[in-house]
């Protein structure tokens, strides 16, 4: 994939998206849920969210994709965890791991290196994330060589998102600043690639699509708002509203 | 109830709850628990969540009307909602059963199954999980005749909401394609037809009429939404404000 | 403090919150969750919300502040609010008491009585909640009498907020209305109130000021919006961008 083609695989991606109407599974924390939940829906997606282990095997079975996030990490949801990946490596289901705040609590970073070993599509991460989970700063080489390692996409989201594979690497520059003030969007973002993974076996293409959507949306949703509280809003509505054209405008990838 | 009756039914139940503030207790999944309570608060009642086995029975005592939704089904809940359905039959207090996703679990499905021997007071949900529960495809016949085995109002929501007893049905027509596109939409009119049956007797008047107020709220908002994201603040903002008025001219019931 | 100083030094501690960016745990309910971390993330500070007995000490040892609410009484948060408030005693980390709806029932307020002897540096409740931690009715010296007992400082939030230490007591009339149509609002100004004690070792001062700060965000959010949807997000904008002019313009205070 170069770069110059991501705008136009993102719109592609997009089409898919809302047509197929994938469903995703999310395991994912309490504060993200409902963000989570209406990313998913603006974009075209169908979320799921139980956690309850009597069925999470049952949702997961029909789910076209997982989502793992560790953001509230209680027994309950390490239990619908196991559960969640025995089921989608038996039926096949990409899942993508949200390692959140392992760098603030020693069991939680064990956990999620645990997890590596379960090869998740995609891993999305911040940078002290990515440190805690590698032993390593990111960069360019080190998140291919990561991504080698585990043989998944890395994809470390900040002012600039770095999107790896063991090959090579993308750089994508939209977003806004705001977005950072606001609770669960990178929780949300990591759901978008779970929506993106579903409909493109390409883990590359898929994950860097979701995030320069994500972006672009952010961008164009934070050149209108107010604060952290319109920019949530706005972001829902721009994410439903994108097309090819703003894509290719906007999009700063290299 | 006279079809043409009901938008006028609809204002006189909504002074009602603006005058009454009923308390609403909802044992309901994580991801609807913010917009449930705040449709709630913006029609005038007052929410309460606790789902804690020590102190949910105090909360349903001294509640006007409860809702069961089973969207988030674990164990914590399923007790939660023992205690509070005997304390409901105990006190009189009426209550609405939202089976979310029982097409998705069999046992989700086989658990809304056992819940109707508590005999709710009318019954919200979507054609899939019409289906799971009665297995019949929803028509005005099925749902009748459904409503009368149950002794319950049976409300089906879609692009046409169907509201029946054993004796008879209205449709409305109201909403917006948006309000598919927000999660938690149909939860929360579940709770909006607990606040109305907490003040009107008649339950096929006031789930209708709650059912009316939403899509007529959807409307209003979807007309001027951007997206999905603004859809669900405009909602919240259009419940508050609906009047006779905007019902009279936007009801579309038959 | 002089109550003329009072939107000055609220300024001056919002500067320090945005500077320093303080990390709040919060320990609170699922309804309020998303809300207060948006709240806090707009005033500049860093919310986390585990509750998982096995990682919150570590995340409160690193926290600046900490919050338990007692919106959801259940099991695991009786556990986690145990472990949080004694490594908050070990770190001499601040805290702050909000016992939501402890008048709807009696373990819960029996256990709110409990937590007073961990020493809260601030208490923020409202009417009835006070009634039934204090057995009185709330009043100046009611308020000051209480907060002498406890060592803390008292917040009644209310159509006008008071602050009272045992020496004295403040009057806050800012705020909006509509700010009781929307969930959670009380509990995202208690969690603002441990973003400002983070900063300022003068509780007092830390916690009138953060109530002006949520008071005036919130008339300013007011005088422009639709209804309560339009309200909870027009506080978040309004809380990024308050500034000094604006708290000197707007305050009221006594």
């Amino acid at each position: 994939m170069r770069a110059s083609e991501l705008p136009h695989i993102t719109a592609d991606l997009l089409t898919r998206v809302r047509e197929r109407a994938p469903r995703v599974h999310c395991v994912t924390n309490a504060v993200a849920q409902t963000f989570t939940a209406n990313v998913l829906l603006a974009a075209g997606a169908i979320p799921s969210m139980t956690i309850s282990a009597d069925e999470i095997g049952a949702f997961v079975a029909r789910a076209d994709a997982v989502l793992i996030n560790l953001g509230t990490f209680d027994a309950e949801r390490r239990d619908a965890t196991a559960t969640a990946l025995e089921v989608a490596s038996e039926e096949g289901v990409p899942w993508v791991l949200d390692p959140v705040f392992i760098d603030r609590s020693e069991p939680r970073g064990a956990y999620a290196k645990s997890l590596l070993a379960h090869k998740p599509r995609a891993i999305r991460l911040n940078r002290p994330e990515f440190l805690a989970l590698s032993g390593q700063e990111p960069d360019g080489g080190t998140l291919m060589k990561f991504a080698l390692d585990t043989l998944s996409i890395v994809a470390l989201t900040g002012s600039v998102d770095i999107v790896a594979d063991g090959a090579g690497h993308v750089a994508l520059e939209n977003g806004h600043p705001l977005m950072a003030r606001v609770t669960a969007m990178g929780c949300a973002a990591s759901a978008l690639a779970g929506a993106f993974l579903a409909v493109e076996g390409d883990a590359l293409k898929a994950t860097a699509a979701a995030l320069l959507a994500f972006g672009v949306a952010g961008e164009v949703a934070g050149s209108e708002a107010r604060g952290p509280g319109s920019l949530a809003i706005g972001i829902v509505d721009a994410l439903y509203a994108l097309d090819a054209d703003t894509l290719a405008q906007k999009a700063r990838v290299r």
